[in-house]
């Protein structure tokens, strides 16, 4: 039994130990290795870190991922940390007046203006943040809007017929929950807000590699729901290749339909709003040497530059490996294409799927949007839309830009940042009314283009002039891509 | 005679009475058949509900319509209800101060700022509204700027003719007063405002199928004007083909001159300042159950989740029985076309004229501007102009938009809302003075253009290049459009 | 001699006396053909309107104008009018702060502001306002900043040449002041400021047909500068030709070196601001029957809709006796012409110039701009370069600005409301600053554009790739236009 | 030992003495001669000007310029005025709160909002400013925004190189420190801070011919360094030969490796914000005829009129005595070339280099981009990329423009303002956190877009579409181009 003094010693980067559950752990030696960055765990050298770990760890990851030598034991006093109020565990403020009444709520974006009431500014930053000056955040959401319908009239539109399979699995509706991280910062329940309302209304939910809610956890819930859903496994590349397999061969174990491997993460973006809350915070905390760049030119360890915990040398090759342990147990996806260049090749390469995605503009600024890939896919290599399915997400707010990305060629879309809104305002019925909306938006949609199945969606439904002129009529060098791989 | 008392206990949807002019009528079984919804009536449930009902309905609506078996007979003291202050029963608030003095407006724009001042928040946001984000309603009054003149000079302009034959009629103008419903929201006197400011123009009027003020009312109120006019039915086709029928027969009886069939409301847009209005009040009322969006996902009635009372299944064919009922009482004319290739079946239908419409940007949010559509079909199916009359509305406010619509081809234009601004703030006078401003502005641009005559506006007189650069320059898949039928 | 009392008598349409310096004059048969319209008139009717009439008139004009009947006589006691304070008999207000230093005025902007700061609103609305929703004011102004310049470096440019001929005059820059009335409202001396400023400067000035001082003042004025400078005569064709005869005879007479005829008003442009101006003092005055529009639905009166005194059956045709009445007397120049078409035309007609103008966005709204017209005629018609002189105005607000137009062949340009703006401020020292602005703004621009006289300047050195895109690059029916007269 | 009398006696135009470290000098005739112009002078004249003096010029160079008969010996009490406060000395104001502190900087707008607080308004106005309407300086912001990058997935991106050579220069970054005159403005240590940080990080450094700080200082402190880094010479070719031949032998003898000519300042431009300040200090001091024009038509010298005192006669013969004068020391580089042609002229003169620039928008306004003159010569005459290196500033503010710049061929950029903000902001520590942002930056974005090592970059890792199309796609009179020298 270790005392409470002794713990607030080791309080600083040489020696750093922390309280989680009554437990003290010696993280000194994880500190590089964090996920999250060495700066979330100082903040907490010397004292209880368990609300913070609770609001984004599933159960047991440090005694799971700490090697047993660091696990000190337990420490006296424990109990005071437990018994804080629970609204502080989350990152949820204002239990007191809540949201707005959800009847209120008549779309996604007022389902982002409630939670953006009612989150703490950790999860609204974290949430909301994108690299750098937003431009790929923003062409993301514009770019739909340049897009216009070209309805066509007087057709028996009685019924519509929304289904359509994703992924080998078939959906009610064209679109599915695409991966984010740490729901658990927004609600209490976390992901299983999502995985509940994905299966209600039956459509895939693909969570996060790193869900704050266990993967175990996370199909459990779905076998409980009687109604449908199914999970996609996205699957990020670490550096350590047994952790990626280890991955891989839990999602195949826990019965997970697909495989989404992301690809656009080799170093993790540069999130301004998220350094800047992580920088106000340690300055508050007067810690005055906080470095959120990574320049090599400071830098003699070549491995402190590279930004987060993903692998930096993935590449094609590494696909064979993967594949291997994933055992054809479902589709495989690559997630974060955005040239037409490497849709053809991820085709060459027998991937049943690409999801075209910058990540939701959280990656490299500037990038260009999926609906600019789509674009460039159907004028410089179209056989690309019969040799796999495309997917892709980035800016979707209603489901007439569903039907957009539908009528180009996109056999599904994902949405991540609304349903993250929907949960932290709302929990799981927050979800399922983000949902509902978009169904209600989608068939409206479609019985006013005159369209009674998805596969009536047809590229003459939208006139794509507009932003054809700013993107994708003329690529550089458009012959050398054509004849390149 | 019932006791208040007993009225006001069925004040729920299981059973759902409602006091007009003194009479209980028991609407529960007419909740789901009700255009407006059932939300507007469950407001009243128990209650008197005349004001309401008179400020939207025609007279006798209720009568000839509900089952003679749902009339409950009278009420006591229902006298009450009528001694109200007459504003009360209309949209229109502020009688005391009253809009700025009429000689203050010197275009629509003012009309429309005038009326914002004076409506009720009820009849504002109906006017206003537009589908979700509108997007459409925002491209339908930018669209017209990014058109210029090109002005030719030294012509003698001294008489110019502005007579243009609108579907068969010698309209004085080259526009006609659109299709607005529940102009009783806006004054008292309601649709008879612009029959009798259409009359005293000699333009032609188009008023809604669901007129708040009788259609029998209007043809009377045209009769007794001495100069001229000339009424359009609009036609909505409904669920019940014999309710279409019935409309159709009475149109004809009444002398209506010209059928215009509304093709785009195969369900009715979602318009978010609608429901948002009528959340608001219903959450007022403490009713929080109210659902704006018909999700089939949760709706086990395939029927429920249509919104509003139109039929969900017209199709050319149905144009049959249409034409049959009609009798070649006139020409008949399908609004709501937005493509080449609707605007050709169109055509090849026998139709007498296509009015190019997205309704005022109130249905499919993103679609199409009706001077894109009208240049869609210059690009690619020019042979229109030669087969068919063109009429079109969206986004007109100037003499100026009008005389562009025409040199592109359009035969005449109607404008909805600025009417209705206008009738809501000075009534018939503010109609009169809505024409005059628009005789005014087409003369004077006329005379600065060089034409004399209609005829003399052609497409040289517009430089088109901005927005084709936008819009139609190249449609997707052009050469299958054009081999199509 | 009249009694007070008895002019007082005369208030209205049917007898209208007004005093001017003392006599009392019948105007109750002018109403109808004064320039500035009734109500204007009626503001005075029996009362003394001699400082209102003295800020806009040359002196005498009454005397000339007005038919020897209608001159009633002396008014007892009428001294009174003349001793009021001076300020207020032009539009100046604040003589008593007065405006900015003149050397806070850095560029033409300036001016502007420094002129708003101390106009009187009538003056400031007069010269500011532009027709309807000044679509074509704002175009003129941006227009200009969609070219951008391509500068040559490495060139001798210590000596810069930046004299041009314009309408036959040796222009010492390539500019000139253009037309614009009621230069009295911004300044006692009104137009004279302006014939001083271009004599020192040794450039022309083309006084507008209604100067607010006599064209025979100006010219004198003119000769008793020793510099330099040239006066154009503006021709506005009148509704009587003799009157026109007579303005021409006159300009002859005086000495006037070129005559422009401008051909882009047979009908005054609504501007909305002068309007509203009116109807607000109107409103004050108690007088509630403005009409500032003309339906010609609501008058029986076809003269009555034509808005202004200017000829509406002007016609090529009618070059002919007017050329005859200037007797070779100088260039003769067309201003107005804003296509193509007119430009070959007006050379055919053997113009010795042809001046781009949309009368500073004053006349036709969504016209296009001089500019536009340029690029139109470059491509369609470059033979009107070497046919006839080409001139233009309309936005010019920088040194910059008049390099671009001639870059693109523009022989000079003018520059209006910024002259008046200078004078309004300063005076005529206003009016040589602004000069001197200019004159910096050329040859700096010269020097870093790599030229050293206007020669030099040439297509290359302005890429206007992103102007054509929206304008010129193609006009609709191109073929049609260019095998036309 | 004159007394402070005797001096303020000569306060004007015709006798101007100034006080400066003690010593008495007559500066009546230098007056016309001084870079900074006469004015600010004028506002010493009869006074100390010791700290405003050290402010902006290198130790002893009045004594080396000014003809010894000027030095009037020294003047009594003069300690006074440099026991005033140091702060004083430069134009930095705030020492009591002084900047946000350096770790909430994350990018380069975040130091110059850091500069601006901290900066007097005299050093702001003189860094911020940019010619008239800053149209140039905002395109050189925007434009880099309008290219989308187009990233490559799968590729092993674990190191980077992001090694460049840049005008014979092994530097470890793709950028270099563009000149800036008057860095003590910012900073007591001028110069010295830009020097030290390029040292450190092993790029080049070019400081201006006007270096606050003597050049002797910077290449002792960079011989100092151990690290690293360059300097180049940026020469101002003076009106005077022998002026220019003197700074060109000391460059050499000073050890600079590359002579940078800067050949886009015949005249200096028109900075309004400069002029501005200047005026309201004069008009503070009483002084009421300052003129910041130079109208040719108000000044009989002709020498007068032209701006700075720059040649303005520079012209491609004369390069060769330059080049003789440099005597091979080094690759020689044009900077200020913006078009298609000189960049041809160039490379025909036998250049290293030249140096796209439009001088941060500081000359000619409306003149085009850096990155529109890239563009121009990747279409017109590609050539020149494999006859010399083409560097380029203006606007640069991220990582992710420099990347865009090497794409289309750039071998390097320079960024001026963004360090002078650093350095006013933070001093040496802020060069060095501005190069360690970009360091970060560039390695973050190569990784993400797949690219290993700067050679990997290529066209088509950037669409190019919508700039394209407003700016480079077609040149106006291309074929003369092309045929032309």
């Amino acid at each position: 039994m270790l005392s409470i003094e002794e713990v607030r010693k080791h309080n600083n980067q040489g020696s750093c130990w922390v309280i989680i559950h009554g437990s003290v752990y010696d993280l000194s030696e994880f500190l590089d290795k964090h996920p999250g960055g060495a700066a979330s765990i100082l903040r907490y050298a010397g004292k209880d870190a368990t609300e913070e770990y609770d609001a984004i760890h599933p159960p047991n990851t440090i005694e799971k991922t700490l090697p047993r030598a660091r696990h000190l034991g337990k420490v006296e006093q424990s109990i005071k940390a437990t018994s804080e109020p629970k609204a502080a565990t989350t990152g949820v403020i204002g239990t007191l007046r809540g949201p707005i009444p959800i009847e209120m709520c008549l779309n996604l974006n007022d389902l982002e203006l409630a939670a953006k009431d009612v989150l703490s500014e950790r999860a609204w930053v974290y949430y909301s943040s994108a690299a750098q000056d937003r431009m790929t955040f923003c062409h993301n959401l514009d770019d739909w809007r340049r897009l216009r319908f070209r309805p066509r009239i007087m057709r028996n539109v009685q019924k519509v017929n929304t289904r359509r399979t994703i992924l080998g699995f078939q959906s009610s509706l064209p679109f599915f929950i695409a991966p984010c991280a740490l729901a658990k910062l927004g609600h209490p329940d976390g992901e299983l807000c999502l995985a509940r309302g994905a299966a209600r209304a039956n459509i895939p939910y693909c969570p996060s590699n790193s869900s704050s809610v266990s993967h175990e956890a996370l199909t459990e819930c779905l076998a409980s729901e009687a109604s449908g859903g199914s999970l996609f496994f996205q699957l990020y590349v670490k550096r350590s290749q047994e952790e990626t397999l280890e991955n891989i061969r839990r999602a195949r174990a826990l019965g997970y339909k697909a495989l989404v491997i992301t690809v656009d993460t080799n170093v993790v973006g540069i999130r301004e709003d998220d350094d800047r809350f992580k920088i106000r915070e340690a300055l508050k905390n007067g810690q005055h040497h906080v470095s959120p760049w990574r320049a090599a030119l400071s830098n003699p360890d070549p491995e402190a530059v590279l930004r987060g915990p993903h692998s930096s040398t993935l590449n094609w090759e590494d696909l064979h490996w993967i594949e291997d342990a994933w055992q054809n147990a479902g589709p495989i996806c690559l997630k974060g294409i955005l040239t037409a260049e490497d849709a053809r090749i991820a085709c060459d390469f027998g991937m049943d799927a690409i999801y075209l995605s910058n990540h939701g503009g959280r990656q490299l600024d500037s990038a260009t949007s999926a609906l600019g890939a789509l674009m460039e896919i159907r004028r410089l290599c179209p056989e690309v839309f019969s040799r796999c399915q495309i997917l892709l997400d980035g800016g979707i707010r209603r489901g007439g830009d569903i039907l957009k990305a539908l009528c180009l060629g996109a056999a599904g879309v994902g949405l991540g940042r609304p349903f993250m809104y929907a949960l932290s305002a709302y929990g799981t019925e927050g979800v399922h009314r983000a949902i509902e909306m978009l169904n209600d938006e989608i068939e409206t949609a479609m019985r006013l283009l005159g369209a009674t199945s998805l596969d009536d969606l047809s590229p003459r439904m939208v006139n794509t002039r507009e932003f054809e002129m700013l993107m994708a009529r003329e690529i550089p060098e458009l012959e050398s891509i054509k004849s390149r791989l």
